[in-house]
This record gives structure tokens, sequence and C-alpha cells, in this order.
């Protein structure tokens, strides 16, 4: 199977079980049962139950009987999604070319849909699992809660919003304050500590779910300690990659569709690796983290092996 | 032990594992753990853990090793009152006498601040607890996660907010609508159907997690099946008396302070059961739901049985 046939038919297994194991929107209260599933069923490249399952594969896994904790992950991410576009946050209205969810269902929905898509995974999380010790899966549990906390993504999320209404941004006046305390101290004003403020954003706001979910999939699959590490540094180098990757083809795209240098994120003033290091040294970041990548998914020596082709096709896309 | 003394006691165990378990305040980044601490260090009556730690040693067991889970029943109710307080949910901005985190910490920190205790508490409930086997521990998680989702606990809160904005309460105008979608269609206006309705509202909104709290101190403890089953009968019994005897001391309460006949949600046009039932038979139903908790609770034959000096404690409370 080429790698494009297996990211459609992994893609559809996940768009599968998400839409059967979700509440039907009838469930009542109805109105939060049809915002939970407009805001997961509507679209996305499912990349982080992708990768869990490429990588519970990779340890010799049926991954069948692990596909609701497997899903759990994107539910888990589409709560992040809803919450990052309420007003109070970067106030979106558009999100794949679709309303976003508290457009369509009320700020109050918006709100309280995050709330259930994220209890929603732990309860799929907690749900039992056909051939996998209890052992294991409180260790899966742990491995996503702690993923996502606020030393993970949420921590990751406010550290973006401390950057950005601080002065970080030179030339880029701050927005004023929103009433609140939730402005911060300007930050460090030099190279070196901002790549390292930079860093800890991106580690913790994309990164860490993503080391999880592949994680994730080692654990649930029964993978061995060795097995486990060279995942967690496979995932850790895919994330960072992913990410650079996004903010070279945001300047790229700008350059090439408005015939402008600088991109959406350059003219908004936000940091990126690229505005930081330069697009070449941003490039050669992502060749270094693909061989890193490339070299722990070659560790896992297991029957199936599509961590390498998914690691090259996600460094390499065009878009 | 006196009532009065065990309550004290317990609290301050559950109180003193809050302030130590939490992220210290300067973990970066600061702003989201000073919030978290502000959230839940501010006081409360620790219902949840108390009454998880009663059920634990009605089960027989030592609560020391439970305690990080059974407090992570608090940073639940904790995020639900965070969430519940934001401007487009109930806009509070005093809670216990303090003003409440989202008008503090600005209202991007409040949405976050609540998204992060609620993951902090499955990253507590996954943590190893020495002395309960690892299945227990899944099937506790699930027990948490499944009574506070979208048809649980937030289910509640959703079925509210309908009501709220519907026509349910004769003679008081509905508020405008606030541009999204969660209006709902008018309820049914016969009263049993109301009382179904608010049967719903209380058994999700504040009965459910009550319910899990005794079952969770049951499943840690090592409980039999039996003792589960009288756990969670007990717990029903309780949530649903507690919300009852609220419901009835704000009408005496107001009577009191104010001269009134009609208390504060009587006055708001809110639907509560001494407003449907009468104050008389309210107190009757209070009184048959605490003979079912004490039945219950005689059922767990334990060394120690505080479960119902506490269920008469909530049922015969005077604030």
């Amino acid at each position: 199977m080429n790698l494009h046939d297996y990211l459609q038919s992994r893609r559809a297994l996940v768009d599968r079980m998400l839409d059967a194991t979700l509440p039907p929107a009838n469930t009542p209260p109805a109105v939060i049962h049809e915002a939970m599933r407009y805001a997961v069923l509507g679209g996305g490249k499912r990349i982080r139950p992708i990768v869990a399952i490429a990588a519970a594969e990779a340890c010799g896994a049926d991954v069948e009987p692990l596909l609701v904790p497997i899903s759990a992950l994107e539910l888990i991410h589409s709560y992040s999604l809803v919450h990052d576009d309420l007003p109070a946050l970067d106030n979106d209205d558009l999100r794949r070319g679709r309303k976003t969810t508290h457009v369509v269902f009320g700020e109050a929905m918006g709100i309280l849909t995050g709330d259930a898509l994220l209890t929603e995974a732990f309860a799929w999380l907690a749900k039992p699992i056909a051939g996998v010790d209890a052992q294991r899966q409180v260790r899966a549990i742990s491995e996503v809660a702690t993923a996502i906390d606020s030393t993970g993504m949420i921590g990751g999320q406010v550290a973006d919003i401390v950057a950005e209404r601080s002065q970080w941004r030179a030339g880029v006046p701050a927005p004023a304050s929103d009433g609140g305390g939730d402005g911060g101290a300007p930050l460090p004003d030099d190279r070196d500590a901002l790549i390292r403020e930079l860093h800890f954003i991106h580690r913790n706001k994309t990164g860490k779910l993503l080391t999880a979910s592949v994680v994730l999939g080692g654990i649930l699959a029964g993978g061995t300690e060795e097995q486990l590490a060279a995942l967690r540094r496979y995932g850790d180098a895919l994330g960072l990659a992913f990410q650079i990757v996004d903010d070279l083809l945001d300047i790229e795209e700008s350059s090439a569709m408005l015939g402008k240098t600088a991109g959406k994120d350059v003219a908004q003033g936000k940091l990126t690796f690229p505005a930081l290091l330069g697009a070449e040294a941003a490039r050669a970041e992502v060749a270094r983290l693909l061989d890193v990548a490339v070299e722990n998914a070659d560790m896992i020596s297991g029957p199936v092996n599509t961590l390498t082709p998914i690691a090259r096709y996600i460094c390499e896309r065009r878009s």
C-alpha cells in the first residue's frame, strides 16, 4: 500500500469510529451532542490518531480493538480548537472553511462543547479494551493527561497568549489589555531567549500531544520500553518539524499568492522559527529533525513500519 | 469523634493534599498555576472528597494512599464553577465572597484554568496508587468521566441553560437571544413534565458527580459489588436531597432576611422543587431521601460508618 492509500484508509477507520462512538445527535440534551458532532466530524487530517495507529502497527498490534482510545486523541484535538477559537481567545469565526462551533451554537455552548469533548476523551480512554492489560491502560491515560495539562498543551497556549500580549514583537504594539490580569511582563528581547520561548510554546502547544499520540499507540500495542523511548524521540522530532514546516509554508504560500515576501505570520508580527532563524536555517532544522525521526522509526523493528514515510510526508509536504 | 470534628479533619486532609499536589504557583507559565490555585484553594466545603473518604472508610480502607485521586474530585468541582461563572454562562463576579477567577485573571485565563483543572483531575486519577489494582483504577476513572460528560454534569448544565433561555418560567419573559443557536424550544408546560425536567437537571448537574464521588471511594477501597450498589443508591438519594435542601434554605433565608415569602430563586423565576411541589411536600421528599440514604449506609457494614451522620447533616443543615 502506498502512503496516500494508507493515510486514506486509516483516516476512514478513525472517522467511522468517531461517528459511531460519539453520542447520537438526538441524545438529550440534543444541542450539546449536535455541537460535539459538528466540532469533530467536520473534516480534518486526523494526524494524531493516524500516528498512534502507525506506532501501534509498528509495534506489531492489530489496531482494531485500539480504535476507541486512539480516536479519543481527535476529541482532544477538537476540544483545543473549539476553545482556542472562542472570542476571549483567538476569536476565529472560520475553521476549515466552516463556521466555528461557537459561531453556530453560541458562546456558552462553545465553552461547554470543548469541556464535553475533553471529558468524553477520558471516558473513551477508560473504556475496557480487549487484550490490553489495565496497568498499560492507566499508563496510557496518564501519558495523555500530562501531555495536555497546564505544563503541556494548555501551558503552551497560555505562554502563546502571554507572549502575544506582551512586547516581544519588535515594532508591533501590544494589544490593549482586556482588563484581566493575563497580560504578562515583557519577554526577554535577546534572540536566544526568544528561541527558547518559542521552543517552549511549540513543544507544549502542539508537540506534546503529538508525542503522546505516538507513545499511546506504542503503550496500547504492548511495546517494549526501548520501543516506547524510540517512539517518544520520534514524536518529539516530528512535532517540532511539523510546526516549522507550517511556518515555512505560511511564508512561501503568502509570497506566491500575495506577491509579498512576508507571510501572514510575519505580517501579524507572530514570532516563528523562520522569522528568527531565517528560512534557510529553518529548512536545515527540518532536515535534521527528519533524520532523528527516521533513525528512531528504524529502531521499532515491527512487521509494518509506516512511521518513516509519515515523517517524510510531514516534512516534505507542500501544503 | 463527633461529626463536626470528622468533617474538619477530613477537609484539612483534602486541603493539604490539594495544596501539595497542585503545581507550585511559580511553575511556568506562572499565570495559569496562580489561577488554578486561586480557583481551588479559596475555601469550599470539600463535600465531594469528604463523601468519597467516608465511603472508602466505610468499606474498611486506609484513605491515606487514596487522597490524590479523591482530591481530584475537588478539581472537577472547581473547574465546573470556574466555567459556570464565565460571562457567557452565569456571568458571576463573586463566589464565596471572593472575585471569580475570570474577574481576577481575565476571561481567556478563566476558560483555560477550567480546562487545566479538568485535565489535572484526570492526571491525578491516573497516578499510581499504592495498594489499588489497575483494573479498579480504570473503573474509577470511567466512573468519574461518565458522571461529568455530556450526558452527565455538562448535560445538566446545558439543560439548565436551555430551560432558562426558553419559556418555561411562567410570567417571566425569556431573555433576548445572544445570537447563538443555544436557545431552545419552549419546554412542556404541564407540571409532571416540568418535574421530570427538573429531575433531569439536578440529577445531572449536581447529582451524578456526588454519586460518582461516593462510588469512587468504594471502588478505590476495594468494596464489593453489593457495597458499590448501596453506595450508588446512597449517593443518588443524597445528591437530590442536597439540592432540595438548598432550594428550601433559599426560600427560608430570603423570607427571614428580606421579610418576603419568596426567595431569590422564586424572585428570579427559577424553577425549584419547593416552587413546583410546595415547601411541605419538598420537606417530606427530603425526609424520604434521608431514609433511603440511611438504609443504604447501613448496608455497608464496615468498621467506621460516618455516611449516616453525613446524610443527616446534609438533610438537616440550616445553611
